[in-house]
């Protein structure tokens, strides 16, 4: 039985481990805790490992912070070891503001999600290191990793905080994902439905109509181009049939009512 | 030599234009708006504009919020008036936390993207809606927008905060780089320009005085809905200058000469 056991132990270990860890190195102010903390959570990301953080923990800044986002915090796991927090760990990103003579893959958030993702999809346990607000990680720890994250930014004003940085990443690895686009439904329109073309015609043979009787395609020889001018304008707005009824009674009260001036 | 000032000043605006506005409509938060400055900053966005900021302007939050891009702020223009602060835009997004009941395009960071630089290597200028903290933008300022930009997020927590917001259509933007407006076949308009959101206000409210006149927009309890629904569908089909001519036409000829029959 103990084959039995492994296996379902194997797969529980395949779900647990199908996103990166996040793990913050060292940080400094809780506020930036609890941003990442956000941050994660806004593109499903729920694993969080802090390397000694400046203030101790638990961190009621950080708590404060992340509104919504406790969940993480309170399952993050703290580290006093920087081995520790990356033993398990088979692929590692390190995070750093510039390239470093490491000899290391630079990568992008975009490249980075990418190979994130095979690495989870292999099963195996990957992670991405954010170092200290004000020096990021030291040469020791970013040797340790497998790539350098860079975010091309403007060069003149590079600086962005660990939890921007964090929101990045996040944004890349969701987008990465399946259909991370599928809830992004198309143009919905409630209640109504796309017009036909034939009601998108009947329109314009109604608006024609009005047009002819108050002069307004004239002289004769210019009509045809007027009318396909016209008829243009209304063939690039996916009208929905509500809106061809609405602009079919904006032509009635123009034309049935007299103005009141 | 009129010939050559034109074509100096012709180029000098497409630079000036190569970039879209963000435009930050009554936030709340001063810290917000520096960091929504600062990662504008990071992606080279560098022309601000605040509809209402609540707290007035200059907000000294925000400049210490906005550590080493106080230029952005400095350089940001404030209006109290939302049309004003889009008037001279062609292309518009309106960034939403969900998809609303519109018939708009709904486009990713990275389609946006794309977008305006496509809408930018033509020369127009183009702008990026972000609403209040709280609230969002309302639905008649979502109603002026060509297309809405939704953040693929969590769904089970989506909330992202405005400078988050703006830092990601930013980056995108920034990633987006050169060249990248080559992939976007766009609709030609020959001899035509877009119109501008100025331009199709005064259409609509021209076309609104005769509605009222007639007594369509009645009763007053349903007018801004109903016209809230007639200024979306003009907004969804890139108008140029020519077309809205037509339109104001058309509405003159409806209700300025008396039917014959």
């Amino acid at each position: 039985m103990a084959g039995t056991d492994r296996s379902r132990q194997s797969d529980e270990t395949r779900i647990e481990y199908q996103q990166p860890v996040i793990v913050l190195v060292e940080p400094q102010l809780g506020e930036n805790i609890g941003a990442a903390a956000r941050a994660m959570l806004n593109f499903g990301l729920t694993e969080m490992r802090i390397v000694n953080p400046r203030d101790g923990w638990p961190n009621y800044q950080a708590l404060n912070t992340s509104s919504g986002a406790e969940s993480v915090l309170h399952d993050a796991t703290i580290f006093d070891n920087f081995d520790d927090a990356i033993a398990d760990l088979t692929y590692l990103v390190a995070t750093t503001a510039r390239v470093r003579d490491m000899g290391k893959p630079v990568e992008t958030p975009h490249g980075a999600a990418a190979r994130l993702r095979a690495v989870c999809a292999r099963g195996e346990r990957c992670g991405v290191l954010f170092g200290r607000e004000r020096s990021g990680l030291d040469n020791d720890q970013v040797a340790r990793a497998d790539s350098l994250l860079i975010v091309p930014t403007n060069p003149g004003y590079s600086s962005i905080n660990i939890a921007q940085a964090v929101l990045l990443m996040g944004y890349e690895w969701f987008q990465s994902g399946d259909g991370a686009a599928d809830h992004l439904t198309e143009v919905t329109r409630k209640g109504a439905r796309p017009a036909s073309k034939e009601e998108l015609l009947n329109f314009h043979l109604h608006l024609e109509e009005e047009l002819d009787a108050c002069g307004f395609l004239r002289p004769p020889e210019k009509r045809p181009n007027m009318v396909r001018n016209i008829r243009n304008i209304f063939s690039r707005n996916n009208l929905t049939d509500q809106e061809v009824r609405t602009l079919r009674g904006i032509i009635v009260g123009l034309t049935k009512f007299k103005r009141r001036d």
